[in-house]
């Protein structure tokens, strides 16, 4: 029998991160104020040292602390499947490879940043942490993380999801985070938002400002952050490292790579250490495909342009692909997905054509995600379902054509979290939320005037 | 650093099932029919031949099928985790390892032998399983199982959970099985207890014999059960083989092992492959501790008779610790763990002062798992929070004698879908049921009237 995974030692879990920025070829333009204007750094109150350091660097390669690198071995390396049964069910003579990241205690690729992030914070003397989160990806790593480091955690959790999904708000409890559903009366953001507004139900922008608020004044608080920023994908890239590694003692190089963006953090994990070898000329044809949600499609439908990453205009502006800071998306099941930007690096490759982007649909995405279950047993979370799906069209394609195409892509969650989902797709009550355009136009009014 | 976790690679998942039988150095009683009371095999209608076959040899090895081998690759082998982060918290000279079966496709040990009873009846040239399940982690490892073989599955799901719990339902579901709550109209013992009772809450007893009412008068379905008999806790054994090898490699051998039992095949699984160095004399100090929940105390509380395995009366009767075959223990969280009898292997071991038991409250059990979590990341599933709790106590008695004790205990599965419990518990509303004497002493007097 042929191997179905391909899997590494704990020696081999990547000892340094990768940084793209050495080989971009190009530099990205600046991070502004968001009162100025002018360009700025990570703000020194909010954000530890060594991420400011690390999101401006050129350096390729940045060591990763080895209490850092403990931690990742409760759940790292990760490993890499050969997709052979679900290649038999959709009859396609394309190679399909998935790297999982699911097995992690949150359930999802988030701690390689968080665990990183609360390891800096706990080195410069801090005290706690302040964060936001959607459906619980993103602050359940950083709960989980803030416990190992004898951190405090207060998480701004976005009010629809507070309410609709408390099984992640309990997983945050449990390893000892306070958490609040944002809009919030403890920050003046939230104060104001609910005083004009009580039954707001929150938006990650919202919740943004709530934790930039709540960390800004506070000298024993960092503000942290799940996607986005260099620095975040760059501690993503454990992920890249590791495949790359894998694929080639499986004897193959990918021709084709997938993943989902929300803020891009986890595909860029991904695909930037492979993208390495298209910049400097080694793997020319090598296609990168973001998934995003027609419901929110940055990439595919924004302007690359100047703007606020949240809601209320206290976060640094950023140079990105987005659909306008008070954007507000309609409420799918990917709620990793649901930013009104995109991260710099991601928008800067697409913008010069390095990268493809696809919008898919929900009942589609949820289609393939049950092909896919059923064929390999595992249940991916709604966001890498969009990763699916555009791994589905493409082994089609193959089909086809009868290329053997290799094609990799990022599973990076599990959907135990998430079967409301699976529920409301069988029941044939899954929305396909047209793309809004008008409510686009509208908040693309709000952007900021940079320059001339 | 020192490694945390120990892996094998997938060519070490063992090749052979072990068979305690060949060295318990007794015969197990047999087991009777349920009308007849005269001794009998698995019912060929019901249960495939390899099954029974396997249910009374005295064979030491049995081989693994290599298509079940070769499903078994999808997580298997487990990673073996020393927990050195939660030895400091309990501040304990103990040496604790975990093996940890929650990175499945349904998140528990419960694949082991769903997926060998698939690919028995499958060869046999059935189309269809029947089976039951109570909070849903079997019914949802043999859905994934059934669909890997392309086998139909129905399983009847005890009421109470399936109104209670319906993200495990829709696990099932994702993988194309038919849920139905138990008592259902669909079988002529669901419609009699209806009949009498339209609000029956469902019990596991009953949802047993609702599944062999199903599969008994159809030549094109097999009856599956996920714990109890002999077969199934072989299969179970890929476990401890595993882990034996895997603290080898670390250089140690248990003085304790711990589990928890509901009908007793997760923990068999962990343990019996070690417990023949037992019974050969080799190991004679080896210490083996079942944990039971206290509102089911069947080891540590019932007597060891003959007893229906379901409510029914329709299942074969076994020699085992049982509160008898109509006692329905409280709601506890641990849904698994909530079966009024116990694996008959399990049971002639504890009879014989072979092996050990104790019976645990909610919520120090819960406490315990807290405890864990916020060492070790992993949030444990209600079940093996039992075994948790157990463990702390040995490791807290070694930190008053200072022993360096090496304990091993299994992890049978993740909590992603029992947040729920883990809010009550916070929350100061999970209840410690007491023990149910009264309840108990009546059911025990519907025991089966056996030879003498």
């Amino acid at each position: 029998m042929k191997e179905t995974k391909i899997l590494l030692s704990e020696k081999e879990i990547p000892t340094q991160w990768y940084n793209i920025q050495a080989d971009l070829g190009f530099d990205l333009p600046p991070l502004l104020h968001p009162v100025t204007l002018e360009p700025t750094i990570l703000p020194p109150p909010l954000f530890p040292r060594a991420m400011n350091d690390a999101e401006f660097s050129k350096e390729r390669y940045i060591d990763i602390p080895e209490p850092v690198r403990d931690v990742y071995k409760l759940w790292r390396p990760t490993p890499m499947y050969r997709a052979r049964r679900w290649e038999k069910a959709l009859d396609t003579p394309a190679k399909i490879y998935y790297k999982y990241e699911g097995g992690s205690p949150p359930g999802s690729h988030k701690p390689n940043t968080a665990v990183a992030q609360a390891f800096y914070s706990k080195g410069e003397g801090i005290k706690r942490l302040a964060t936001e989160t959607g459906a619980g990806q993103w602050g359940s790593a950083l709960a989980f993380a803030c416990q190992l480091f004898d951190l405090e955690l207060k998480v701004y959790m976005v009010k629809i999801s507070y309410n609709q999904k408390p099984y992640r708000r309990i997983l945050m409890e449990t390893w000892g985070a306070e958490v609040v559903p944002s809009p919030s009366p403890d920050t003046p953001v939230g104060q104001q938002i609910l005083a004009q507004d009580p039954d707001n139900p929150g938006s990650l922008g919202i919740a943004i400002s709530e934790a930039v608020a709540d960390a800004g004044p506070r000298d024993d608080t960092h503000y942290s952050i799940g996607s986005v920023i260099n620095s975040v994908l760059l501690h993503q890239t454990v992920i890249g490292q590791e495949a790359k590694k894998q694929l080639e003692m499986a004897g193959d190089y990918p021709d084709i790579l997938v993943g989902c963006i929300g803020g891009g953090s986890n595909f860029s994990g991904f695909f930037l250490p492979f993208l390495k070898d298209k910049l400097d000329g080694g793997k020319p044809d090598l296609r990168v495909i973001c998934a995003e949600p027609m419901a929110c499609p940055s990439v595919t439908k924004g302007p690359y342009a100047f703007d606020w990453g949240d809601t209320a205009k206290v976060a640094p502006i950023a140079m990105m692909y987005t659909l306008g800071h008070t954007f507000i998306p309609a409420p799918i099941h990917a709620g990793g997905l649901r930013y009104h930007g995109m991260a710099p690096i991601i928008s800067a490759l697409y913008d010069r054509g390095i990268i493809e982007a696809v919008a898919l649909h929900q009942n589609p995405v949820f289609e393939a995600a049950v092909s896919f279950a059923r064929a390999e047993g595992f249940i991916p979370a709604p966001e890498p379902a969009h990763a699916i799906k555009a791994v589905v069209d493409e082994a089609l394609k193959c089909k086809e054509t009868g290329e053997e195409k290799v094609i990799a892509f990022n599973l990076s969650g599990h959907g135990h979290f998430d079967m409301g989902a699976y529920d409301e797709f069988f029941a044939g009550t899954l929305q396909d939320y047209e793309y809004p355009g008008e409510k686009i136009k509208e908040a693309l009014k709000e952007l900021p005037k940079v320059g001339g």
